[in-house]
């Protein structure tokens, strides 16, 4: 018997007609669909499909991470909890695909655009065909959400993530002609104070849950809060569309 | 009667079913298609997605680039006549939403990442109902092709332009942890030199139409051409997903 082979499916920004036609056919396809989710949380992922998967019967596997980083004791290492989930995980996906069965991760966004995919995938990849299917990243959801455009012509653009210290923020923010910050969290204030250094909050925009019945778009300069949720994101659009 | 509305549709990257599923059927419903394309050449968004378009009758409106930047006359400004030319077919498509006809403007990969259709979203936007739905940017489907992780866990992002000076490349991607370069053309060998400078070649790779049936994957140190195709990318993955 030929082992099943494993798909990372992007699912996209969070409007399930995001998600493309090639990966809908492989989450209706698989017979073992997997999904992943913060400890005492539902999966982000598996509730944007969750109406694809209404209608039919599968093997669902769901790896909830043990820990976050909000609740780790001292003595612990996250790192190593995380790689001991990594390996645990991929070996039950490992079981079904020795068995002939195709296995579905969803994946949020894209996979290999910061999705947890990435830490299966090199476990995986060696042993079983692994195919990566892209999806729609939330960057993109976001700056279709405000309508205004993202990134064009020669412009630099990129993605920095909330956990930088400020100065790393400012700097980065200052050498490029559009950014988008994601992992805001905690972080939400100390990025607005670097995009105010780096004289960008007048074009900073914010978005939540972009294309979902939740979204929410603000200028980041009116946005009260210190703390944003986890699907927020900050998009500073370059300017080299307008001047055409 | 209330006017059209104007959909910029994001195709994807070039497999036809990396559509979403949304812009899919927005593109079956809307009763005309507009697609911009190169100067005597086809449209490679409407080639994306000839056989979604196969089965139904509608209005399509094709723009073509008066010229490109290589046959210009020195005495003629590429910035003047292209503004001419979104003036122009931004008006065409005007004419059909006043009329009440929804629009669907055939986008490669996402409208707002390097996209034409950023220049008619400008000149439409203030007087009609413009979304854009966004794609999969060829970026992440050229990541998804090599099967490398491309960034994860805090680590920068950067997205470059071919066209770039040299110093200005090297620079920009000793200062990321990973990073896509775009817009290669004659400028392969100049983006070679920068990411050798770099300490970068090993970690290179290039894509050439990802995701088609022509999909070409080779690491950057094996390329000997000194010029590329207009559907090729070079990507540095990042290294954090290794070493989780």
């Amino acid at each position: 018997m030929s082992p099943g082979r494993c798909f990372g499916l992007g699912v996209g920004p969070g409007d399930p007609d995001l998600i493309t036609v090639k990966a809908l056919r492989l989450l209706q396809a698989c017979p073992v669909v997997a999904s992943l989710s913060a400890k005492g949380r539902p999966s982000n992922a598996r509730n944007v499909v969750a109406g694809h998967l209404a209608s039919r019967t599968c093997v669902e596997l769901h790896f909830e991470y043990p820990v976050t980083v909000e609740t780790l004791p001292d003595d612990v290492s996250y790192e190593a909890l995380l790689t001991t989930f990594y390996d645990e995980s991929a070996a039950v996906i490992a079981t079904h695909l020795v068995a002939g069965r195709d296995v579905a991760v969803l994946c949020e966004g894209d996979p290999f655009f910061f999705g947890s995919f990435m830490y299966l995938h090199t476990r995986l990849q060696s042993r079983f065909s692994v195919e990566v299917v892209p999806g729609v990243p939330s960057a993109l959801a976001a700056a279709a959400a405000i309508g205004i455009p993202l990134v064009s012509r020669n412009e630099t653009f990129t993605t920095l993530s909330g956990v930088l210290d400020s100065a790393a923020l400012e700097h980065e923010l200052r050498t490029t002609d559009a950014a988008v910050i994601m992992k805001l969290g905690r972080n939400l204030a100390k990025v607005r104070d670097a995009i105010t250094r780096a004289g960008l909050l007048e074009r900073a925009m914010y978005v939540e849950r972009a294309t979902t019945a939740q979204q929410h778009v603000l200028r980041l300069a009116d946005v009260d809060a210190d703390t944003a949720p986890y699907f927020s994101i900050v998009v500073i659009p370059g300017l080299g569309a307008r001047t055409r």
